[in-house]
């Protein structure tokens, strides 16, 4: 009866009928059980599965295990905000497309997704749309005609161990195996039921606020993403302006180690996020990042708590007046170039020059880059040679950022003509 | 660090090291990812998986879903009591065998497995072995040289939503897809980290406690096998009467609708488990008691808590006062023949006499049996038509009982010599 109770309040939260909605023990499950089954039930029409650039990485797990499987799997592009279009998902579905996944909003940049748009331009074609609900359900339902949805409890609030995927009745579906008895076999295992009562009273609990924490956040965002560049010199703000989550903002910092001015603020107090590639095990800089086209050293973001609570605006405050020495410094540790110097320096040879940043970690490439640019004269080309993936994207980017010519690259060396 | 700490008190308790030990969100998930990571790590062996036909459903769907996907399936069978030989697991073993698994102990009888002996028949030809140890990691380690174990925290007396599983260093082991990060690529989704600690700290409480309270819990057990045949006539106890678990203790009474017993005693204040068909959405007696052919109509399973208050032995006695009148009221509302009456009445033609029980249910196609057999005369035979699943275990457990000679069974067409 508790189960019963926790899935009636989930369904009205997440807008579909209780027998359309089984608990998962996290939203990571939630996805892969929601994708294999969407792809199984429609094996017959083809095995394409087309998902959005910057899903996360459960999504891309997901699609991955289904390409080792045989599977086809086609990536749909985002803009410099993070965003995909209607069109762009309408390109991507073809006829053996057997699923499509879509966020309803990004997890490391905050850009909200036209959902809507690319549900009905699904719909038009018959093919099922998957959305990655986990970032949006505390704030909302997702509007439109998805016909599966995944969220995760900790997400909104709620305690760890449980997602939820919501199938739309009539959508084909095979629940991958091994198939158990409980949630339609769509789950297997014994329920959590005290986490998944306490799940449903807080997404209801949220919602309840929810309209209220946006408008107080979401002004507090737009001063962090006003404040940052003017305080702080040389940086990115990342993500959508305006069509974003209420909570989250995430800007990227020129010639940075993201890791160390991490941990600059957290000794000030301030536990952070980076999808900076030296923050991570795997020495790849985030595929949101990379996919966005944006910089990703020195990459940092902000997810403030949805609590009504007035120490929330303090210490954004407090942030805004921490953050321009903490860059400052870590810049001063890697001896970066300081803000636009820009005359012309010696030129030694106006055919181009060379800079060796092999083995060299981001953000080193770009700062030698950096440091270089004004040996040259306008028109001529500078050589970077460097083996650290965060370059692909940090490289370009920084030639984005400061107006000069990305040339392209060519395994190891990357090839920038100054414009400016 | 609590995870690590939690990963070290789990693995200290398991016996395995714990670089060896990832948390997973239930025993079944522990158990179908150790499955299936060990029959895609051994798959150029082979495809034949070995299993126990009493394991747990969640065993016997990874065994199904490994059919359905190509592979084979072996089942060694049990006695009596529900127990495996080693020599069953050696004929079973063959050259193309990439996993056996092995319960540490059944799930509804209580049995305990020769696992350590099995573990050296498996080492002998180099199969590795999966144990189910979820039964009885409360009480203790499982002994043998097992490669891979699952157990689940609420079997321990710990929260929902944890499982865990070892897979020894050495063995082959593909974790199946899709791969996080996290656990070592065997476990996707946040980890529960309140959950978890919760777990393995009550798993290393319980086990503190685990000789006192088995020693203690064994003499009531010993009570109710003891008791219950002397107050309730007909009753067969299953298991095996030794080598089992301390909490566990299981009967069937012959003539009794399980559901209706169940209910009765839930009315009496008694919360108890049974395998019987009735009881069940499936219509199927349990495949454990199936698999030891024994009766599984009137099934009740009796688990008692480990915790040492004097109020569980007054429940087991009040238990044993209240049993023999509950079982009484189901048998007479069926109106079930009373023990023995055992003389011949008229007998209508000595070459047979036939009983048509097609569309009832467990217990009625037995009933039906007992009020006939003394029809007809020692050496006839009798013939019931019955379409029920259950009179497949129960009419032969029922000669088995009675001294019966059962002759087997046709489609819906089961028949009975009279022996005495």
């Amino acid at each position: 009866m508790l189960l019963d109770a926790a899935r009636e309040t989930a369904a009205q939260a997440v807008g579909c009928r209780p027998d359309e909605l089984v608990f998962t023990p996290s939203g990571a499950d939630a996805l892969h059980t929601g994708i294999a089954g969407a792809l199984a039930g429609r094996r017959r029409v083809g095995r394409r599965l087309v998902v959005s650039a910057v899903e996360h990485s459960a999504v891309l797990h997901a699609a991955a295990a289904h390409r080792e499987a045989g599977g086809a799997v086609t990536e749909v592009p985002v803009d410099r905000t993070g965003r995909v279009t209607a069109a762009a998902y309408e390109t991507a579905l073809s006829d053996d497309t057997a699923l499509a996944c879509l966020q309803s909003a990004n997890h490391e940049v905050g850009t909200v997704q036209p959902v809507a748009d690319v549900a009905g331009v699904c719909a038009g074609v018959g093919v099922p749309l998957l959305v990655d609900a986990a970032q949006s359900l505390a704030w909302g339902p997702v509007e439109g005609g998805w016909s599966l949805l995944a969220g995760s409890a900790h997400k909104w609030g709620g305690p760890p161990g449980v997602g939820l995927l919501a199938v739309r009745k009539g959508v084909r579906f095979a629940a991958p195996p091994p198939v158990g008895e409980r949630e339609q076999g769509r789950s297997p295992g014994f329920e959590n039921i005290p986490a998944i009562v306490a799940a449903a009273a807080s997404l209801r609990a949220v919602r309840t606020e929810a309209d209220a924490a946006a408008a107080r956040l979401r002004s507090l965002v737009d001063r962090v993403r006003e404040r940052v560049p003017e305080l702080v010199p040389d940086v990115e703000v990342v993500g959508d302006p305006v069509r974003r989550l209420p909570h989250v903002v995430t800007f990227s910092c020129l010639y940075v180690d993201g890791e160390a001015l991490l941990h600059a603020l957290d000794r000030a107090g301030f536990s952070v996020s980076s999808g900076s590639s030296c923050t991570s095990s795997t020495l790849t800089p985030s595929h949101v990042l990379r996919a966005m086209g944006v910089l990703s050293e020195g990459n940092i973001r902000l997810s403030l708590p949805p609590t009504p609570d007035e120490s929330v605006e303090a210490d954004v405050e407090r942030f805004l007046t921490v953050l321009p020495e903490a860059v400052r410094e870590v810049r001063e540790q890697l001896n970066a170039p300081t803000a636009s110097p820009r005359e012309a320096r010696s030129v030694p040879d106006s055919s181009g020059l060379t800079v060796d940043a092999l083995g060299t970690l981001c953000p080193l490439p770009v700062i030698e880059l950096a440091k270089v640019i004004d040996d040259v004269p306008v028109g001529g080309v500078i050589t970077v040679l460097a083996d650290d993936e965060a370059a692909r994207v940090d490289i370009p980017a920084w030639c984005e950022m400061r107006g000069q010519e990305f040339l392209g690259a060519d395994g190891t060396e990357f090839r920038i003509r100054r414009v400016t």
